[in-house]
């Protein structure tokens, strides 16, 4: 349903003076959630950069439901919502491990760059492939 | 034209080993920004909380146009977009300071909270009086 | 030999444009690790918290030997080196999971306080009681 | 007295749910005033590695005195303890700005790599005679 899920700790580190997880931090935690489904595929980012392929967050809408607070289990969700040659737009989620409670969701767009120019480039072929077959 | 603006300073610890400012520092960089803009209309945050006002982030747009690099000087720019009656949505900007050239542009919108039960309040009068002249 | 392992990833996050992570960044993954290991003897933090509990560190010092890198999987010890009635002192090592060559050490002093005066107190006699029994 | 200050704020991200500055964060504080005391001097990092020269942490030893909070507005200072021929040590505090009450004490090591050998190296002469005159 959820497609890939990463699990995510609440540490003093995530949290700020007001109680709860700062806002920021959900767009760590949705790149860990993303890296971690990339590696899932076969992908390591460090051989895709020596290769010339580097991802960069686009765009982000990000809406805020509930905090989460020190030491709760989190899960971040992952899914391709639309996929384009040079970009991919993540659906992604936030929310309580046990409960599912719901605490953030968002959509990240990725363009896929080159590694030492930044400029746009296709996803390669059998990156595409896997994606393919993730459903 | 740009409203409230705050410098902002690109170091290490906001940089990522792609080269670049590493994407969710934005945010924080809005929320100094946010945050200067308050006590420059005389409202200190810490101050707002034992009068039982906080603010938290309810939504983000955000759209990546350039990387910013380390040691660049930034500029981060907040003007109200939309002022309602326990929200407020901020349109902001973040540029090079010299070149004035755009990397990050952003909607945020803000809800006012009661600062012990986090349920939505009034934003109070003297503030929004305050939110009022400052065009 | 090395008592308790936590694992740590290094995300984009942890790093900087120098390529490496960032110098800070061992202190949090440092204190993921005595989370875990806290939790592992079957103390939660926010429970600690609510009985009056609350850990706060006191010192460090930091050796710094070789830089970790972008999307290594790390693995962070935890070792108990001095016992004391209200503080501990933990001797800590953070190296890389599959060769386990040594990237930072750590001494970390930490001191127990009541949670609303923040005042150092004994640590409570279960506690100390477990930790006498992980060796 | 204290050398070269720079001012730091304290904001929401620098915080913890412990309602006070997160302890890792006075290392990134440290760093802040470090690169601007270099810059007070006339040397900007970012020539500087294009030059060849990167500055690395090698060891820290840190002492927490007092709690930072949320809104504070805190001084950091920069004297140079110890000069090497490839590394610095410096004796940094971080202060209240207003009352001068001392929130934490470090001794920070750093040595002059090569950018991309990351080998130690020299301090170049014409920062050595800087360091000599900054008293």
């Amino acid at each position: 349903m959820k497609g890939f899920v990463w699990p995510v700790r609440v540490y003093y580190e995530d949290t700020d003076s007001g109680g709860v997880v700062y806002h920021a931090n959900y767009l760590r935690y949705m790149e860990r959630a993303r890296t971690e489904w990339l590696r899932s595929l076969g992908f390591e980012q460090d051989a895709l950069q020596r290769a010339g392929v580097v991802f960069a967050v686009r765009s982000v809408m990000l809406d805020y439901l509930r905090p989460g607070h020190f030491n709760q289990l989190l899960a971040v969700s992952v899914s391709v919502a639309r996929r384009g040659r040079a970009s991919l737009t993540f659906a992604q989620e936030v929310y309580l491990h046990e409960s599912e409670e719901l605490l953030c969701t968002a959509h990240v767009k990725i363009a896929c760059l080159e590694t030492t120019t930044f400029r746009p480039r296709r996803i390669p072929d059998e990156i595409l492939a896997e994606f393919a077959r993730d459903r």
